[in-house]
Formats: structure tokens, C-alpha cells, sequence
């Protein structure tokens, strides 16, 4: 199997596991940067991430135009990927989910934060975008051309996630793995801090030292990660689909 | 396949869909109406919807009386149907259901109100009835009569959603897949709005533009609508109801 | 098949019925009385209600010795069955739970009260009971013998539910059918008035009038209840052993 | 079967037990002291606890070196396990996990106490461990030496669970099918207190009479608590691990 297959199998993966575990449902998408080819990402065309299988993913430019235009449609919302892809080069996969955990924090005043380890990767600040800021309160709160999805990507600036009002939430990392676990909890995070709030009293987060350094401890392909990917994959039903663990980080070198 | 088997085919489709993504449970009914006699609509006897196959659709006129009575007993609250059919000579397709969340709404002063994307389709206003207003307080709750199923339809008015005190909701629209959608997002609206609601503070709602862009590039057979409906009916269990996409909107010209 | 035989596989799917639908777990039990030994009643031996087959249900006289002793141990707490069949000549069938979503109302004081139509039949007043009023605080808070369940049942009186306190409820009811039914409904009722009572203001109750109504309705093999009761079976794998709806009452009269 | 393999066979059994029951998703972890060697302990290599099988136990020492290195990677936060044993003699099962319940009263400071008979063997008091008030507000959270094992299972003491800031909890016990039920019945508590202090008004919390009651009166192979045993372990897919139940008291007798 070359490079490009094992990342498409991954992405295959990362599109049921954030399915089953709850994070899209008909709605939502994944994507990963290409590893060859820093101007194009791939993602799939317009089906449910449940349904996705090896055929369904395309290529995209950053502007969103599909590589090989098959006639196919695309995803509607698919510059979330393109914005965040080209405003942080540092960036190799996206999701974009409405999970419904977030939404509340993102229709209120109260910021989302990591108060639970597992929420650590979302990082201390999660920026919160509303559309009607910059396009007025006549759209239909989809980000549909790159206009859109460049606002959305200047307002993560270098965050994680930003949560998006009345919609979801979108999230960027360095590694597919990374951002799969990281939209795996952060609506668990945001349960655990709804439910602090209400028992009221001061909410002990974890501190900017503890982030810090949860985030340097992180590898995508370590024993610990590779655990929960493989256990969600099993979960999703398509371990099958899951390969070896990789030696190397794949960020940094190619595995071909 | 002609156009009435295609139909009823969907709205078995749609009785599991209700089911299984948690609108409907024992209780709860979708009808649409005939596509050739607007005078009738099509409902299933009195059957949980999970359970629901082709055989089970019967014909009603819009007074509740079965076209073909053969012994088969029906749901007792169908008249929330012929009395929306008859009031809104626009909607297409009715779902009664007794959705746990929506309930906190139907017995307090708060409204529910579209705070999220998906929710859009109710529309900025979702009046409450109280059968109790009209009928008294020694029913039993249920839409058991024309009278009540036109007070019923009378008080959604020209709106999607109505609740209805202490019971469920009734939600119409013109398509069955834009009724089924609705159905299962009005839930999650309402988990939304409640969780916002307890963080305190002000809720930002969607606003009335919004709700009106979301409105008029809503397409019964997009790829985008369709998408969700494969992808439930095949959690369902019933993806090979499915049939192909229709290319036009079944609202405005006949498939046969 | 004879009429006992019939009850018993009706109890066997009330067993599974209330595991499949989250009332019971690990814990929790439901019994009838005999059909045609008023002093006796029907129970499993001590099993998960939803491992329980027909060969496990036991017969019990009403002060907890098995009329076969065979060495299969009994549920430690059957004394609930006996002190309520003991108390109420009405009552044909009883459950025992620990559903979750009734706890929060019997350890404040808050009262659970009917506030959706199908929270109707647990009646206008729920009594709480504590076990230490008459025992006091050095119980384990399980119902162990006579005098404990003759207690609760005094609670009980003629209402048809009763909380324990840090424990979970008795339900008692005219009919098998019914008082699963009841089961199934009381948590969701429960849910439903914690959410209105956080959305503040008043909370709108079910009306005497309208609880009254609601129970002059009821029938146990109305083809209404019969729908949820088949639908319920075939959730819970147990379709198999549903046989015909009776067309008689069977509080009134005999299959056999 | 000799004693080890069935002691075995019980650990693989409660690892999925776990998992089906949510206590643990992709984390978390269960071990046994070892039934010959009390200074050693069974704990699975790094695997999720759904996918543990009888190969992937791994034995031991309490300072967390395995007795035989076979290069498989250990759990990075096994000390908790040793720090418990090694502090406390009684102990024979360990279980750490992020059940999401529990962690509000992690980081706030409502103390988590048990109001429901089930959740009875937390026992009164549930003391809160915050690894940055010994190692500082830079670690990871995760107990990853024998210091912070020992800190944790000092602030655990003679009580039967701690709750770990921002993290998780640890639970100990007498015996393996304790520490399950235990960790099973936790967060149900905690989600039934949550709901009660919303409610608002007194809490009404288990005596210390009550919970003395409770604990005297549990044998781990009695027949109620392995109806509990033997319903989770069908339920996660494992029965056929079952065995018979033991008629002697594991903790004081061996079974060989």
C-alpha cells in the first residue's frame, strides 16, 4: 500500500469514527491536507461521514474546486477546509461537526474552555465566529465561498477550535489522529463545564502550565493515541481498515 | 415503480427514520398527503412506526374516515392530520410526536425559538395549544375529533410547529422530507436552547433573515437534503426502500 | 397454550420490556399475581430481569415463601410484591425499580407530579416513602420482610406509585400491561418536569380532570396499548412470545 | 482451570464490562492484586479496555516494572494501581477511570457523597486529589511515577474512591466484582445528586447507618451480586467467560 492510500484509508477511518462516537452526524466532514501536494486537501464528496468509503474521497484545491471534476457535488461548506488550509500552513487535517454539546457556548456569553484533561488539545482560548459579524444577519449561516472561509480562519488565528454560532464548530491540527481525538472531546469538555456551572461556585480549569504541557507530551502515532484510534476504529467497524501503527510520526516524514 | 408505490415507499421510510432516530417511540404518526386526491392523505393503521410496512398505509379522507375500511383499527389521533390538510392547503406531509425534549415547552411560559442552524425550519414562531383553552380541562389530552384537530391546525396557523400542552408536537411542511427533518432537529434545538438557557445570560437566536435564507434555499431532493435521508434510512435499516434521488421536486410535478 | 402459561410468558416479556427500555438493570423486578390463586404471585428467582426465561418464574404466597422451595434463591426484596398484593385486592401486577430519573424526587422535596399525558396513569399525588421513618437510619434501605413491605404499601395506599427514598419506586397497577407501561413513562415524566422546573416560572400540571379522563379511558388490550406492548416486545428481542392480543379483559375474565 | 486463569478470566471479563457499561471509553484501566504474590499486580498492557483479552494480562511489581518485559508498552498510568497496593494491604482490585459524571464535583467544590443505596460503597467520604497541589501546575495530570501514585493514594487513605481534579477518579476494593460495581454505580450517583442539587432545596443523603448497613452486609459472590456480575458480562459479549459462581469467598480462600 503507497502513502496516499494509507492516508485515504485513514481518512475512511476518521470519517466513522467521529460518526459513531456522536461528533457529525448526517452533517459534518473531515478532511486532511494532501500529502503531496500542500495546495489541495482531501475530502469527501457530499455524503454522510458514516456512509464514506474509499471512493468517495476527492481531491480539492484550497479555493474548492475539485481537482478532477467528476460531477460529482461537494460539500457545500467545504471552504472551512480551504480558509484554515491556507491561513496556517502548520495545519494537516480539519473537522468541521454541529456537535450538539458545543452549541450552547456558542449562543451564550460563557467561553468554552478545557477543564477536563481529555479537553486539553482544544488549547486555553476557543474563539467563538459568528457569520452576521462580517455578512450580516441575511445569511444561512453556511460558510459557502472562501470569503467565508477565510473569515472563519482569521477569527481561529492559531487556536484549535472555534466554535461557530448557532452551527458547530471547526478544528484544525497537525495530524488526522490529533484532530479526531480533539472533536471526540471537546464536546465531553463542554458537558463536564455545563455541568460544573450548575453545581455553581468557582470552576477550577486546567491551568495555561497543564496545557502546555499535555501538548508537548503529544505524539499522533504514540502507543496511547494509536490505542483510542484503533479501539474507536474497532468500535466504528472498520478496523479493517486500520493497518499497522506507524513507526514514524507522519508528520515529518513520508511513509511510501 | 409508479408514483403512489414510490410515495408510500417513502413514507415507510420515514415511519422507521422517526423511530430510530428517537422522535417518535410506541406513539407517533407521519402521514402525507395522497399525491393525486388532496382531499386524502396516507397513514399507517395503528402500528408503532418502527414497525410500519408498505401494507400498513392506509387512505383517509380528510375527516378521518378510511377510503377503504377493512377492519383494521386507526390511529385515534389522526384528525391532527386532516385538520392541518384541510386548514393548509400547502403542506404536504404531517409528523405528531411526543418528543421528550420539546415537553418542558409545551407546560412553561418559555418559548422555543430556532438558536441553531438546524433549526431553522420551525420558523421564528412556534405557538403553544392547550386543548384545555377550547375543550376543557377533563380530556384525555387527545386529538380524538375533527373539532379538535381543526383548533389544533387553527392555532399553528400559517407556522411549522406547533406544541401541544403536556402531549407532543404536530409539524407540517411541503415534503415528507422537510417534515421528517424538521422533526428530528426540533429536538435538538430545544436541548440547545434549554442548555443555553442554564449557562445564563442572553441566547443569541437566529435571526429573521437567517430563517428566511435558510427557507428559500431549502430544496426537498437536494443533494444536501437527500444526504440526510439515505444516511437515516439506512441506520433504519431500511436503505433498500431507498430508491434513486428524485431529480425534480416532487412537489411540483408527478414522477410517473 | 393455557391461561398460566400465557401469563407467564407475558411476565417473562414484561421482564424484558423493562431491561430493554432502561427501567430496570442489573437490579429491579416485576411480578403478577397468580390468575387463579389470589394469595399467591409470579416472580423470577433472583435474575437480571432481562436473562430472565420462562423457567425461572417462581410462586410465591404473599408473605415471600416459595409454594416449591427449590433452592433457587428469591430476590431479596420480593416483599414489596407481597406487601402491596397483600394491601391492595385490586392490584394485579407490580414493579420495583431503581429507574435513575425518579431519584432526584425522592431525595428532595420536590414532588413528582404528571405533567405529560403519559405520565398520566402514576396519578395526581406520588407519596415518597422513607424506610427510616418507621425503621430508622440503620437500614441497608432494602425492602427485607413483611413488615418493611406492609409499610411501604401503607405509602402506597390507593395511589399507584410510590418513591423510596435513595432507592427507586414500587408501581402497582390493575394489569401487567399497565403497570410496565407506567414503568416506562415515569422516568420520562420525571425528565420532563426537572427540565420545565429549571426553565423557571410556573409549570403547567395535568389537570384532576384530565388525569381522571385519562384512566377512564384505559383498557390493557386496547388495540393502543396492545401497539406499544408489541412494539416494546420486538425492541426487546422477545417478539416471539407476544401470541394474539386478547380480545377480553383479562381482569375480568379467564382465556382458558 | 487453576486459580490464576480464572482470576484472569474474571479481570478480562471486567475490563469489558467497563467499557460496556461507560465507565471507560478509550482510557481507563482495572487490575487485580496478584492472587499468589501480594506484591504483585495484573493489569493489561496498553490496550483499550473493550479489547483486553486473556494475553494482553501482564504482571507487575507495585513499583510498576513488568515481571516479565516483553516489550509490549505498559499503561503510562499504571502507578496508580501500584501506589494503592502498596499503601494499602486490604486492596485487591483497582480501577482508574474519566467517567464523565463524576468529574463536575473533580473541579468544583460540591463534594460528592452517596444519596442512592446503589451508590452506598463510595462510602461517606470522597476525597478529591489534586496533583497540582504536590507536583505543581505544569504536569501532564497523568500519574506517571511512584510519587504520584503514593500522593494519590494518600489522599485516597481508607476511603473507597478518590476523585482526581480535572481527570477521572481511582477506586479500590476488597475484591475485582466490587471495584466494577462500584465504578458502575458512581457516576449513576453523581448524575442522580446533580439532578437533586438542581432541583434545590435540602439534599436528603445516605445515613452513616445506612452506609455501614450497606457495607456489612456485601459478600462479592453472593447470589445478588453476581446477578449483577453475570447480567454485564452478557451484555458486553463475554458470558461465555463466566464460570460458575464461586461458592467460597475469594478474598480469604484460594480456589485451586
Amino acid at each position: 500500500m503507497n502513502d496516499l492510500d494509507f492516508h485515504i484509508g485513514q481518512l475512511v477511518i476518521a470519517n466513522r469514527i467521529l460518526a459513531n462516537e456522536g461528533v457529525v452526524d448526517a452533517y459534518g466532514h473531515v478532511s486532511i491536507r494532501h500529502p503531496h501536494h500542500p495546495g489541495r486537501y482531501l475530502l469527501s464528496w457530499s455524503r454522510s461521514p458514516e456512509l464514506v468509503e474509499r471512493g468517495d474521497i476527492m481531491e480539492f484545491t484550497l479555493d474548492g474546486n475539485p481537482v478532477n471534476d467528476d460531477g460529482r457535488a461537494p460539500y457545500l461548506e467545504r471552504f472551512i477546509h480551504g480558509g484554515i488550509y491556507e491561513a496556517r500552513p502548520d495545519v494537516q487535517a480539519v473537522v468541521h461537526a454541529h456537535a450538539e454539546d458545543v452549541l450552547p457556548f456558542s449562543i451564550t456569553t460563557t467561553p468554552l474552555r478545557p477543564v477536563i484533561h481529555s479537553g486539553s488539545f482544544m488549547g486555553a482560548h476557543v474563539p467563538v465566529w459568528d457569520i452576521a459579524d462580517t455578512f450580516g444577519d441575511q445569511t444561512n449561516l453556511l460558510v459557502r465561498n472562501m470569503a467565508q472561509g477565510c473569515d472563519l480562519a482569521r477569527c481561529l488565528g492559531s487556536n484549535h477550535v472555534a466554535l461557530m454560532r448557532g452551527h458547530g464548530f471547526a478544528a484544525a491540527a497537525q495530524s488526522l489522529i490529533e484532530v479526531v481525538r480533539m472533536s471526540v472531546y471537546v464536546p465531553r469538555n463542554a458537558r463536564a463545564l455545563m455541568a460544573a456551572l450548575r453545581l455553581g461556585g468557582e470552576v477550577k480549569a486546567l491551568s495555561q502550565g497543564e496545557i502546555a504541557a499535555r501538548a508537548a507530551g503529544y505524539q499522533p502515532y504514540s502507543v496511547e493515541t494509536w490505542r483510542a484510534w484503533e479501539y474507536w476504529a474497532k468500535r466504528a467497524g472498520c478496523g479493517h481498515l486500520l493497518g499497522e501503527r506507524p513507526v514514524e510520526d507522519a508528520r515529518t516524514s513520508n511513509r511510501a
